[in-house]
């Protein structure tokens, strides 16, 4: 039959898709999913939302809405931007299938084949999936304790022509945890003004902060209209509805909902509805504040038991929010390699392999360990064993 | 700041979406819309299943879930088409948000820039919409009783290089309200087959059947794989959960997967098991039953109506299912500046102007007419004070 596009060429099956299946399984104990803990969604809250939404004479939540979004979710996104430091209104607001489909539709919007995206190294695998389909070349530039390097950055937007785009997660970022510094905030703006690059600011982890200071978005730090924000309800309200925002400059937003029209015409009316009826009727502040120990407790957990069980020469990030810790092995050991044969088989434990995380030049030698979840005596038992069979290995 | 990327030039505002804004105006009639009639969507069972969903201990529910779709709703659909004569299993249907996206990843798989989409003439505005962005060329063959003329259709394949997909609505189309017969429909595969190209069938109306048989669908006479079948709940269940499927071959279905995680991660969690659970606890054959003679009996009035006001020299297609007539005027009469400058302000009436249905060479005397959802007495006001305009415009 006809050939396909080139682009699908970029598209292929990611490495983690086979062993994520295993999460399901009860005998397995997961460090892989990064979904956030299912029994602090509001469903209380939510039950009574959808129940008042569907009754008679409340059809409009069944039928077409705007493109753009529920003009009343806009304007209740918009406020909590604003609050946070980015002053808009409903009308800047773009309402996303999640924040997934903010990454689709920005490098839909500026990415030709060829164009340049800079990310962070590590970076989100699910990223580099959304771009993957417009073609672009990749540069990477490393992470560390105060997020992208930007005196690397510099040097890569020095030496690379037709750089469009430069990614960043800066708030405890997928898959390293690690957050970015204001100081290195405001050099990412000034970098792109001079280079004149967008920056992509992604943020769905922003809201889940268990230490450390609230730092001001990139967005909020925006002369020049540069930055796409995408923020998501996935962690916390609850993934399953799927919703999620773009803040950007208006001659952007206007694109990126004509594109948001040609890609699945708008967002489902009744969860948009029921997302206003949350943001309007309970504290979304106060839910966000509720679950914050519990995952600073699994995290503390986890970091504790990396401490007593992992051998010398391992390191980690110590994230402060988020839902994952980065942990790196001594070079040579492969823990694709280590977890097909030794994890699974021996101990029941999954975490993610990091090689997909890197953009450009993988390193196999990491893994991505969520603790989001995960029942503490599972925590301790799978990183003891994990940390068990690390020692085996590296004395091997 | 930084360019666009080149198919940004393609992503351009409707015509039509600044007078539709109009339709919620409650002074103004709408035959502009549609939209399924809202009156008629199941909300009592919907209430029941969301209730019963948003329970403690469901929470999974609310989680994320496979990219493909839920498993439950892929079965359900997967028994659906199996029924109407394309046998399928789970594995072969993909889960879409809505039909629109259906159109945009099938475009994103095969179209390069520069490859031909063949279009019915005039044929659906909103896949235009998902194709433009993959910067296709279009040729266009026209649309008659029996639907796409595919004499015409041989002519364009055998005079035209890169063509990759052929787009229809066999069923009631979108805008006509033609249907495909079943020689046209075998015709059609058959020189899909001889020239190596994709048919894209899209099939939102199918079971909206006021009269005639229900003809076979073109995935059931595809023996090469070369037909992706698209379908959507908007109609038949309710626009505002935004579900629809894709069903293909497997090697099509597994690159379409791979740009649906990319594009958006998944569809809602709840909505999809929501569908699932009406599918498998209530009736949707005979609830789809129970909505047809309130369309039909639309139909029948509008097209009445019709016969009764509208001028000589103007004439319309009489739909046997879906939403809408398409009425075509003496040439020379600008549907668009009849619209803005005597519809609107001297009726109140809405329709949708004809020339952005033309993937190629627009014709402006054309509209759209929609009868779904509008109540009896503005169906023959609207109709009536329409018919006087159009003699004063035609007589002047």
């Amino acid at each position: 039959m006809t050939g396909f596009a080139r682009r699908a060429e970029r598209v292929e099956p990611s490495a983690i898709r086979e062993f994520l299946s295993l999460a399901g399984d009860p005998a397995i104990t997961s460090f892989a999913g990064g979904y956030p803990d299912a029994t602090l969604f509001p469903i209380e809250e939510l039950h009574q939302i959808y129940a008042d939404l569907l009754t008679r004479g409340s059809a409009g939540a069944l039928q077409y809405t705007a493109s753009e979004g529920l003009p009343q979710l806009r304007a209740l996104v918009a406020q909590r931007l604003t609050a946070d430091g980015m002053p808009c209104t409903a009308e800047d607001v773009l309402i996303t299938q999640g924040g997934q489909q903010g990454l689709d539709l920005t490098a839909k919007l500026f990415i030709d084949a060829g164009d340049v995206i800079v990310t962070e190294r590590p970076t989100f695998l699910g990223a580099i999936i959304a771009f993957n389909p417009y073609e672009p070349r990749y540069r990477s530039v490393p992470i560390d304790d105060e997020g992208m390097d930007t005196d690397a950055l510099q040097q890569v937007l020095r030496t690379t022509e037709r750089v469009k785009v430069i990614y960043t997660v800066p708030d405890y970022q997928n898959p390293t945890g690690q957050t970015m510094s204001l100081t290195r905030r405001t050099r990412l703006v000034e970098l792109a003004e001079e280079f004149d690059a967008v920056i992509l600011e992604d943020t769905p982890y922003r809201e889940l902060r268990y230490e450390g200071q609230r730092l001001p978005t990139i967005k909020s730090l925006d002369r020049t209209g540069r930055v796409v924000h995408l923020g998501s309800f996935s962690k916390i309200l609850a993934p399953g509805l799927r919703l999620g925002w773009a803040l950007s400059s208006p001659e952007v937003r206007d694109k990126l909902a004509l594109l948001k029209l040609a890609a699945d015409t708008q967002n489902g009316t009744l969860n948009m509805r029921a997302a206003a009826d949350y943001l309007s009727r309970f504290d979304l502040e106060g839910h966000i504040a509720s679950m914050l120990p519990t995952y600073r407790h699994q995290r503390d957990l986890m970091l504790t038991m990396l401490e007593e069980h992992f051998p010398d020469g391992t390191t980690w990030t110590r994230a402060r929010g988020g839902l994952f810790t980065w942990v790196t092995f001594p070079e040579g050991l492969d823990m694709a390699r280590f977890q097909r044969d030794l994890l699974i088989p021996r101990a029941g434990v999954i975490v993610v392999p990091g090689a997909p995380f890197f953009a450009v030049q993988p390193e196999s030698n990491h893994a991505r360990m969520s603790f989001s979840g995960v029942p503490d005596d599972r925590i301790v038992a799978g990183v003891s064993a994990m940390g068990a069979l690390l020692h085996e290995a590296l004395s091997g």
